[in-house]
Parts: structure tokens; C-alpha cells; sequence
């Protein structure tokens, strides 16, 4: 089967924020991260170019999903990646029923974390962990750019990302939970004990977190650091405030 | 002042490991890893590139160093970044003169990590905890790769790295020292003492450590999680491994 011209665009189109939105769809790419939404629950009314070679070796993804052969040069042109990967799926966005619960749990906020590589590394540790909610700033990357869930893997589908205008977001949360930021001169990480429930909220590695943002923080944390480097990557800094904290 | 088409086509070959090799530099852009540059004692004999505004708020760079104003136009030639920042540096690789030494000290060894923003990040994450050594075995990404120097920022003067057979390298190394390695069923790394020497094996995230590799190993460790994710990003795992055991 052909893929029509119309199809490559739509699909092209799908690497800007604003198609995304205005169709509430998103693309990933390759057998791993497709495999994953393919058993997700919340990630239904996926459509399936794969090649030949994928399609022999996934005969289960024939079943509920619209499956359309392609072949290397047209996936070439559908796909946002320099080396295509076999298979490449339209989703439409992560659909999250239940309401979104902070106390009792640890969630993460995001402040103006723009790369989208480090929004998916942090994604995916969130998911490590077992944190089931992101707040990020608006500023911050689109969880459904293309890099995004590249670097997410699967864990789009188990991680909730919520985009909120983080200040006020704060003002209105750290009166029901205690919220922590990782700053330079803090508590130290590696002495405290173990969270039950809070947010942790994590700034942009240049910038570090906004003046506004940091009023509304309750504790100020540091990974202590013997060399010179001057910061952290976010979500290496993320990963070790966690396994700290968790 | 005008730089020729022949210092173009030299700047744009160092893009290339083969033209690092062959002359025995590297490129690094930006205000921030520039700086550390010329700040750094093993990093002599710097070029330094650089837009007018640039030089007007760093006057001393005219010092000891070949300083060259040039115009936007010009950055962008030379430029490896999508938006160029201010000022280019072309730099002699990194000059070491002291015996590398692994007894009484924690050092890295890298398995196969062949993204560059990886091994940036790895090296920036050595730097925070004072790691002074990596070990990559040769199939790593290049040190002096353009996306490498970006992510390590000034982190590539103050940790060394050097290319080995990683295999015969921990054959002859391990005994003199403890070897661990982060894999999936290992010693819990939150429940360990802290280490004063020692080489932590770190592998690529999706194939994990070579198994002839593993042989050589002492201690397997590993990062709980309570998620479904299947692995961690291998800089997170660095940072969260070196933050337990340093």
C-alpha cells in the first residue's frame, strides 16, 4: 500500500506544536517506544507505518490498530529521525481519566526546562522512581515533541505531564503539600530522610529556578558536589535528588 | 579583520575526528566553556574567534592568545551550533603530564556510550563529584566531538579521558583495584558504605555492559527503582550511582 501525499504531510506537520494541538496527535517512532503504546491502555486510536520486516515479526499489532505498510523511503519521509527505525506510529495524546492527586505522593515541578532531551530523560527517571505526575512551567518543551518522547520512551504512558502556570500553581499547592527545590546552597541531599509526599521542583541548569518560584518553596536542597563543575545536568540532578528522596 | 576560505574549511574539518587527529585539535564554542578555556592551564595555545561584543567585555582574552574579531556572517561559517554564541575557540587537545593513577581515587570506565550528549554529560557529572579519570572503551563517542565539548562545558579540562581496550584495561587494573558495575540485579547502591577507590563500569543503556566486561567486575550494583522503565538514562545513572558511593 501507498501512502498519499496528503498522508506525508499531515504527518510531517505533526513535528510543530501547533498541529499537535489543533489535532490532539503526536508521533513516535521506532519499535521500542511504539511496542510500548501499542500496550498501553491510555493511548488508544493508534495508526501504524511499519516496514515489511516489522509487521512479520508484530503480527499481534495487526489487531485493533490501523496498520499501514510502508516502504524505506516513504517511512524516510514520514519520520523525524536521521536513521528511520522500522516502525513509526500517529497516537492520539495520552488520555489521563482520574483526577490528579498530590498528597500522599511525590510529584515533580519543571521550571523552564526548554531542551526538549532533558524533559524526556526527566520524564523517564520520574518513571524509574515511580512518580506519576509532572508539573511543568509553560516555557517548558512539549511533552509530544518529537525528541520528547524520543527520549521518554514509554514512559509518556505512565508519567503525567500537566502544563500550569507554575506560580500560581505553587501558591495554590505548597499550603497542602511541602514542596523542595534544588539550589545551590541548601540541605544536603545525602543527609535528609526519606519523603512520603511533596513536590520537588527542578529549575533550568543555567538560569537555576525563578525568584518568583522559590518564594513558594518550602525546603532548599543541594547535591553536594566535591569538583568544579558549576551545575548539574536537570536530569541528572533530578535522578539524584530521587533516588535520595524516594 | 577577514578570516580566509582556507581557515573556514580548517575550522569545519575539525568537525571531523579523523582532521582532530590528524591535528591534534578541537573545537569549542560559546562564552562559557570559551572562558574556562582560557582560563584553564592545560589548554594552551587557544584561537579564539569571536564577535565584537564579545572581545569589548572581555578584554583581557587578548592577552597570550590569538585573538580574531569576526563578523555574524563569518561565526556562522565556522559554527558547528544551529545558532551560534559569540565566540569559537579552536584548542590543542587537552595536555595531561601527570601518571594517571587509579589506586586511592574513584575513576569511570565507559562501555560502548556512543552519544555524545551522554559522554558530555558523564564528564560534567565526573567534574561535579571530583572524579579526575574516565576510561572509555574505543568505541565510545570522541571527547573532542563538537556535541561532546558542548555538554561536558569547561568539565573536559579538569577530567581526563582516555581511550583504551577497555577489555584488556580491566583485566590488568582489576586487580589492583575494586571494580563495580551498575546492571540490573546488583547490590542495592542506597544501602552501600561510600568507596575511597575504586572503577564504576558504566555500559551503554540499551545493550548494557559487554559480558566479557562483566567478567571482570567484583561488585555488581544497582539503582532500586519502582517503575516500569526499563533502564535509566546512562549520565543519570552516573550521577545517581557516584552521588551513593562518593
Amino acid at each position: 500500500m501507498m501512502i498519499s501525499k496528503n498522508q506525508v504531510k499531515y504527518i510531517q506537520s505533526l513535528g510543530q506544536k501547533k498541529s499537535r494541538d489543533a489535532e490532539n496527535k503526536f508521533v513516535a517512532e521506532g519499535p521500542k517506544i511504539v511496542n510500548e503504546l501499542l500496550e498501553a491502555k491510555n493511548c488508544p486510536g493508534l495508526q501504524v507505518f511499519a516496514l515489511k520486516e516489522w509487521i512479520q515479526l508484530n503480527p499481534a499489532a495487526a489487531g485493533p490498530v490501523e496498520l499501514i505498510e510502508v516502504s524505506e523511503d516513504e517511512l524516510k519521509k514520514i519520520s523525524q529521525l536521521v536513521t528511520p527505525n522500522q516502525v513509526l506510529a500517529v497516537a492520539e495524546k495520552i488520555k489521563w481519566d482520574d483526577e490528579v492527586v498530590i498528597k500522599g505522593t511525590i510529584s515533580l515541578a519543571l521550571d523552564a526546562i526548554r531542551d526538549p532531551g532533558n524533559i524526556g530523560t526527566i520524564i523517564r527517571v520520574a518513571d524509574w522512581f515511580g512518580v506519576k505526575n509532572i508539573f511543568c512551567s509553560n516555557d517548558c518543551a512539549d511533552v509530544y515533541n518529537p525528541k520528547v518522547v524520543q527520549a521518554a520512551m514509554g514512559s509518556i504512558t505512565r508519567v503525567r505531564v500537566e502544563y500550569v502556570e507554575l506560580n500560581s500553581w505553587l501558591t495554590k499547592n505548597s499550603n497542602e503539600v511541602s514542596t523542595y527545590a534544588a539550589v545551590l546552597n541548601g540541605r544536603d541531599i545525602t543527609k535528609m530522610e526519606r519523603l512520603n509526599e511533596g513536590v520537588i521542583v527542578i529549575g533550568n541548569e543555567s538560569k537555576g529556578i525563578n525568584e518568583e518560584i522559590l518564594k513558594h518553596v518550602n525546603v532548599h536542597v543541594t547535591v553536594p558536589g566535591k569538583g568544579k563543575a558549576e551545575s548539574l545536568n536537570a536530569a541528572v540532578a533530578t535522578g539524584i535528588i530521587l533516588s535520595h528522596l524516594i
